[in-house]
Formats: structure tokens, C-alpha cells, sequence
């Protein structure tokens, strides 16, 4: 096939749905429609947004005012995008982004409690009409996704909180689907790995026009 | 005398105008007049806001983006207001920090070049309606200042500017003490050390009503 522009995909769910892992997945799916798809994530993707990423996620006594957290989210997004999606996407590269801006509706938004109105301000400024392409967004009640990334090592600042908040988290992801639903592929990521990326393959393949 | 609220106090200029030299003469001036000021700066004033200033100052291969380097700004700016200005002003207390949000016009609009416009949608985010009740602007030819500090480490990312960024970071200042010229003392700082706190003693008893 032939591809004429650039394409930006984001993978998008609360913690353990299996972002990550299918990341791998779709990377390989595409590149055997010859396709090389570049891999980023969000908070991050640059040397400064990294250790913008470390300042949000170290666990610490002081209390981290909302505007405070959402305001590094943008700064991380300002230069990930300046530095790297935009440039992507204008010399017509494929790019996948593990986390984008409606985690941050749905993390600062529905979790934290920072208004729609709020963040759209500052989607606005930093974003101005930028949106993905297509973005996958894998839906798992929240106590089977944190069962499965309890393995890891020590939990970062927003894996200590609560059930209650992974689950307005979710919402806020919902929420996200219902004000753009043409722009979502919603995965049941409660099924096996195999049915979760014969689910992918499929959202990739009608919504993008992979052949 | 009898202090009946909290007095919010920023002294701001270049680079080597005397900012952090009059910041202890201020603090006893008022002390003389039975205030105990409190102290901080910007950006930092908390751990966090802090480790914001050192990612905001350390020197960097990576070119950061106008729009990351602003929100970094604003978030430190964010936790400094919500955990230290706002809590102290409504204790009644006094406080001075050193550098505020005429900073980020004259650095990051004046400087940089973001327009004055997007600079006023980000103060209106974090800061709605609150400004310092006294701004002291210390003056000086760019070159002054900086043979002053020149005796200094090495430089920072902002010092490592030339002096074109610096005048247009000056031209900046003047640009906000005409927008709001009712809170602003704008004090000649090529005169002696002791000329320039006489006048800054006459502008903190004259603006602020201290005898
Ligand atoms: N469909 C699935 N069924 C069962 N286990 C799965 C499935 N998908 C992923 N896993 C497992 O769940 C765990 C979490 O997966 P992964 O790290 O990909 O999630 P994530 O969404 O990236 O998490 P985080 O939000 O913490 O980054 C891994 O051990 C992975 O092997
Ligand atoms: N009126 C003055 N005349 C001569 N030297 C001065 C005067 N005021 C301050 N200095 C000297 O200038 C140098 C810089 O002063 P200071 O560190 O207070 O500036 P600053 O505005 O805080 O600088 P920076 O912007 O780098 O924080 C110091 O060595 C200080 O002693
Ligand atoms: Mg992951
Ligand atoms: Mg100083």
C-alpha cells in the first residue's frame, strides 16, 4: 500500500489493561503492511518530558496541588509534541503513543477532579486541533487490571491510590468514547491476549484502511 | 501598627540588579516595623516547585520547546501559590519572593517571544485574581548586571543567553510596569547599594502604608 501522510495512534486505559504488551503487537501488525511505526508514551517521550514523567510519578510527602500536576502533564505533552509527534507526523511517519491526552482527562479529570472545561483549556493551548488518528482504549474492571500489575516492584504516586479513583478513571475514559466515538476502537481487554489483538488487528485494519 | 491581612510582596529584574541582596534589607526594614516577612523565591518555594527550577535551569543538549518551558513555569509557579503563597496570605502573614509572574512576561513573552496574550490565559488559569500588592523593579543597563554576576559558577541555561535576550527581558519589565503602573516601584539600581534601599524603604513605607 501506500501510505501518503504521517498517522498518530494512542493506546489508552487504566493501570494492567495491557497498553504496553500490545504496543509490541500493533508494531509488528503494521510493519507487516510495511508500515514502520515509531513507539513513544506519554508522560514522556523526549530526555525533558522523561524526567518531567519522574517528577509527577516519585511517591512524596508534600501535597502536589491539581494544577500543579496538570500542568506538568502539559509541559511533558508541549515538548513530547514539539520535539517529536509533530516532526513525525510531517515527515509522514507512523506513531504509537502508549498514554495522550485523554489519560490526562481521565486521570486528572475524572480522578483528580479538575474540571472538563479546565483541561480543555489547556488542550487547547498546547494542542490546538492535534488529535490521534486513532486512538485504542482497553476497557478492564479495574481490580482485574491491578491484580494483574500487582507483580511489580514498589507502587508509583498514582498506582498508591485508591480502587475508587482507578474506577472514575475509567468513567472519565468512557466519557472521553462518548464525546468522540469515531475517533475510539473499545477493546473488552478482560478477554484472552488472542482476542484482544484479534480485536486490535480489526480496529487497525477498518479504521486506519490497512489493507 | 496594627496589620489587619497578609502583604504579598515580589521583587523582580535582570540578571544582577540586587534582587537577592535587598530581599534581607527588606526583611529588616519591615522587621524594624514589627513584621516578621516571610521569604521565598520563584521559580521553586517548595521541594517540588524547586526540582521544577533545576529542570527549568540545567543546561541541555535537547532544545526545549517554548510552550514546555512556560508550563514548567506555571506548575512551579502553581504549587508555590497553592501550598505556600495562598496558605500564608490567608494566615495574615507577610511575604516576599523573589521573582513572580512579571518574570515570566519579561523572560518567557519579552524574551522568548510567547505572546503576551498566551501568557495572560495561563496567569488567569493559576492565578485568577491574585497578584502581589507591591512589585519593586530594580533597573540596570543589562550589561551592569550582568559584569556583576559574572563572578559567578557557571552559567545557567537562562545566564548562558546573550545580552539582546536580556534587553528584550528588560524592555519586558517596562512593558508591565506601564500596563500596571499603580503596583509597581521601579527603582534605578546603577545607584549605590545605599541609595537604592533608601528608595526601596520610601517605596515599601509610601505604597504600603508602613510607618
Ligand atoms: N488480555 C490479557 N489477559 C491476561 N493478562 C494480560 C492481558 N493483557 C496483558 N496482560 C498482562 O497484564 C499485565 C499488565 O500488562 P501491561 O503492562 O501491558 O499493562 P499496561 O496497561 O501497560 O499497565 P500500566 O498502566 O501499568 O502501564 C502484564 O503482566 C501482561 O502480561
Ligand atoms: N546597587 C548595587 N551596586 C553595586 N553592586 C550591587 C548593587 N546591588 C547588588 N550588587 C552586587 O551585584 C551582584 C548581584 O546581586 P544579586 O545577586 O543580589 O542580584 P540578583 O538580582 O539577585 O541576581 P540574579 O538575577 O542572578 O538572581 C552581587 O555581587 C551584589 O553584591
Ligand atoms: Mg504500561
Ligand atoms: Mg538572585
Amino acid at each position: 500500500m501506500i501510505v501518503k501522510k504521517g498517522c498518530f495512534i494512542s493506546i489508552e486505559g487504566t493501570e494492567g489493561v495491557g497498553k504496553s504488551t500490545n504496543v509490541a503487537f500493533i508494531r509488528q501488525f503494521v510493519a507487516d503492511k510495511g508500515i514502520s511505526l515509531r513507539l513513544t508514551r506519554e508522560p514522556g517521550g523526549t530526555p525533558l518530558a522523561e524526567e518531567i514523567r519522574e517528577l509527577l510519578l516519585k511517591p512524596r510527602e508534600e501535597i502536589v496541588s491539581d494544577d500543579a500536576e496538570i500542568l506538568l502533564v502539559f509541559a511533558a505533552r508541549a515538548q513530547h509534541v514539539d520535539r517529536v509527534i509533530k516532526p513525525a507526523l510531517a515527515n509522514g511517519e507512523w506513531i504509537l503513543s502508549d498514554r495522550f491526552t485523554d489519560a490526562t482527562f481521565a486521570y486528572q479529570g475524572a480522578g483528580r477532579g479538575i474540571s472538563w472545561d479546565r483541561i480543555q483549556q489547556l488542550e487547547q493551548y498546547v494542542l490546538a486541533d492535534l488529535r490521534p488518528d486513532l486512538t485504542i482504549l482497553l476497557d478492564l474492571p479495574v481490580e482485574v487490571g491491578m491484580a494483574r500489575v500487582m507483580q511489580r516492584g514498589a507502587p508509583d504516586r498514582f498506582e498508591q491510590e485508591k480502587l475508587a479513583f482507578f474506577d472514575k478513571v475509567r468513567q472519565g475514559y468512557h466519557r472521553r468514547l462518548r464525546a468522540e466515538p469515531d475517533r475510539f476502537a473499545l477493546i473488552d481487554a478482560t478477554q484472552s491476549l488472542d482476542h484482544v489483538q484479534q480485536q486490535i488487528a480489526q480496529a487497525l485494519t477498518e479504521k486506519l484502511g490497512l489493507v
